[in-house]
C-alpha cells in the first residue's frame, strides 16, 4: 500500500512533465504555471488510492490521474476569467498575468492536455474511464453555470444549492476515485460505492469551506475569514439564512447586502450575528457531517479489507479535520 | 457509395441532436446556436467519404464524424472573442449575443461534447482515434497561438505562414479524413494517405481563401472582399508581398498599414496594385495547386478503386472550384 504523501509526489512528477512544447511556449506557459502554483493535488491523490485499494501496481492510473488535476486547473483558469479573480492560491492568476485572451486559449490546451492524459488509461478501461470524465467534465460545466446563474438570482433553495455544489465540486471528486476504481477493476458495485464516497465527501467539503470562509481561523485556513459575506457570496450559510430568516431579519440581511457604504468589518460582524441567531453554523455543520457519514457509509462498504482502507479513509479524515 | 449530400444531411442530423439538457439550458443554448448557423459540414462529411472508400456501412462513424464538427465549432467560439468579431456566417457570434463569460463556458462545455461523441467510435479504434484527435486539438491551439503572435509581428516568414495555417486549419482536416479511415479499418498506410490528402487540401484551401479575401467575387464569395487588407491581416498575400517587396514597395505598404484616415477603398486598391507589381496573386494560385496536386497525389494512392473516390474527389475539386 502506497502512503498518500508518496502518491502525491508521485502525481506531482506526471503533471509537471506536461505542457512542454518547444513551438508554443507562449501557449504553454500558463499551463505549466497554474500546474506549478500548488494544490493539494487531493483529486489524483484521491484516485491512486481508489485504485491501490484493488491493485498493488498503481501505475497504469497515473496519467489519468494526471488528466483529472489538468481538467480542474483549466477550469480554475476559464472561472477565474469569469469571476474577475486576481489571486490564486496567493499567486497571481493566469488571466492576470497573461491576460483574458491568453487564459482562454491556454485553458483551451489544457483541457485536450487533459484528455491526452486520460487517453493513457489501459485499453480494456478506457471506454468506461473516459465516458466516466466526459460526462463528469460537462456536469462541472453546468455547476458552474449554475453557480453564476445562482449570484444573479435573488432567492437560491437549499436543494439548488446542494445540487449546485454537487456538480461544480462534488462529481469531480467522485470521478476521480471511480476512475481509480476502474482503473484497479474494481467490481462494478465497488466502483459506484467509491463514486458515492467521492459524491458525498465533496457536497461535505464544499459546505465545510463554506463554514471556514465565515467561522475559520484565518491563520489555519489560510485566506482571510469573512470574503463570502463580503462579496455576497451565496454560500450554504447565506442561502441556509434566506431561507430561515423572516420578516425583520430578513430585512436586515438584504439591507446588509446591498451595495453600500458597509464598513467590510461590520458588514461580515452584523451578518454573523443573524446566522448566529438562525443556528446557521450548527445546521451547515450538521449537514456536512451528514454527508461526511454517508461518505463513509459507502466506503465502509467496498469488498475490501478495513487494513486497506486506512490509508484513503485518514486522507478523509484529514479533510473533515479542517473543521473542528 | 454515399453521395456528399446525403453525409451532409446525416452529420446535420447528429449534430442538432446534441446539446440539449433540461438543467441548464442557458449553457447549451449557444451551443445549439453555433451549430445551426451554417457551416458547409465539410469535416464530418469528409471522415464519412473516407469511411465509405472502405465500408459500406459508415454508422460507427457518425458520431465521432459530428464531434470533430462541434470541435471545430467550439474553437471558433472562443476564437470570435479573441478576434472580437461581432459576426459569423452573417449571424451574430456567441459572445456577441450571450456575453464574454457565456461564451467561455458554452465553449468550455462543447469541447467536452466534442469528446463525448469521438468516444463513440467503436471500441477497437478507440485509442488511435481519441489519440489523433486530442493530438490535433491541441496542434489547433497552438495553430490559434501563433495566428494572434503572428498579428502581433513585424516580419512572418512564408514558411512560418504555411506552419501556422498547417495547424490552424488543415491538421482538422487531415484528421477528419484519417479518422475516417482508421473507422473504416483501413490499413495504416492509406490512413496516413487520407491524412496527408486533408493536409495539403487543408493548406490549398487556406491559401485560396486569402486570395478570394482579396480578389474574389464578392456575390460569389459570400463576403465583402478587401476585408483582410483593411484589416491588416497577415494572409500568405501580405506575408509574401513584404517578403519580396524591397525599397520604397516595402515603405509604401508599411505606410498603406499604418493606423490612420486612410478612406478603405483605396487602401485596398492601393494594396492590390502592389499586389499585382509583385506577381503576389499568381504566386499564391500557383502554391495553392501545388498543394492541391499533392493532396490528389497522395489520394490517388489510397488502395481503392477509382470509383469508389470519385465522390471524394469531388468533394475536394468543390473546394478548388470557388478559385476559377
Amino acid at each position: 500500500m502506497f502512503t498518500s504523501d508518496y502518491l502525491r509526489e508521485l502525481s506531482d512528477k506526471a503533471i509537471t512533465s506536461l505542457g512542454v512544447s518547444a513551438e508554443a511556449d507562449k501557449l504553454f506557459a500558463p499551463v505549466r504555471y497554474i500546474l506549478s502554483i500548488g494544490g493539494k493535488r487531493l483529486r489524483p491523490v484521491m484516485c491512486l488510492l481508489a485504485c491501490n485499494l484493488f491493485k498493488d501496481k498503481i501505475d497504469e492510473a497515473v496519467m489519468p490521474a494526471a488528466g483529472i488535476e489538468v481538467f480542474h486547473n483549466f477550469t480554475l483558469i476559464h472561472d477565474d476569467i469569469i469571476d474577475k479573480a486576481d489571486l490564486r492560491r496567493g499567486s497571481p492568476t493566469v488571466h492576470s498575468k497573461w491576460g483574458h485572451d491568453q487564459a482562454i486559449l491556454s485553458g483551451d490546451v489544457m483541457a485536450f492536455v487533459a484528455v491526452e492524459c486520460i487517453g493513457q488509461a489501459p485499453e480494456k478501461a478506457l471506454p468506461r474511464t473516459l465516458k466516466l470524465f466526459n460526462r463528469t467534465a460537462i456536469e462541472v460545466c453546468i455547476g458552474q453555470q449554475l453557480d453564476i446563474d445562482y449570484e444573479k438570482k435573488g432567492v437560491v433553495s437549499e436543494t439548488e444549492y446542494i445540487r449546485m455544489i454537487e456538480l461544480k465540486t462534488a462529481v469531480l471528486i467522485a470521478a476521480s476515485l471511480k476512475t481509480g476504481a476502474i482503473i484497479g477493476e474494481a467490481s462494478e458495485k465497488d466502483q459506484d460505492l467509491l463514486y458515492e464516497f467521492g459524491r458525498c465527501l465533496g457536497i461535505a467539503f464544499q459546505i465545510q469551506d463554506d463554514v471556514l470562509d465565515t467561522y475559520g481561523d484565518t491563520k489555519m485556513f489560510g485566506k482571510k475569514t469573512g470574503s463570502d459575506i463580503i462579496a455576497n457570496k451565496k454560500t450554504y450559510l447565506l442561502v441556509k439564512a434566506m431561507e430561515m430568516a423572516g420578516g425583520e431579519k430578513l430585512r436586515q440581511l438584504r439591507k446588509l447586502m446591498e451595495a453600500g457604504n458597509h464598513d467590510p468589518e461590520e458588514k461580515v460582524q452584523a451578518v454573523r450575528t443573524i446566522y448566529d441567531d438562525l443556528e446557521i453554523r450548527l445546521q451547515a455543520e450538521n449537514l456536512a457531517y451528514d454527508y461526511f457519514n454517508r461518505s463513509f457509509q459507502a466506503l465502509d462498504q467496498v469488498t475490501v479489507n478495513a487494513e486497506r482502507k486506512k490509508e484513503i479513509k485518514q486522507m478523509a479524515v484529514n479533510l473533515i479535520g479542517r473543521v473542528k
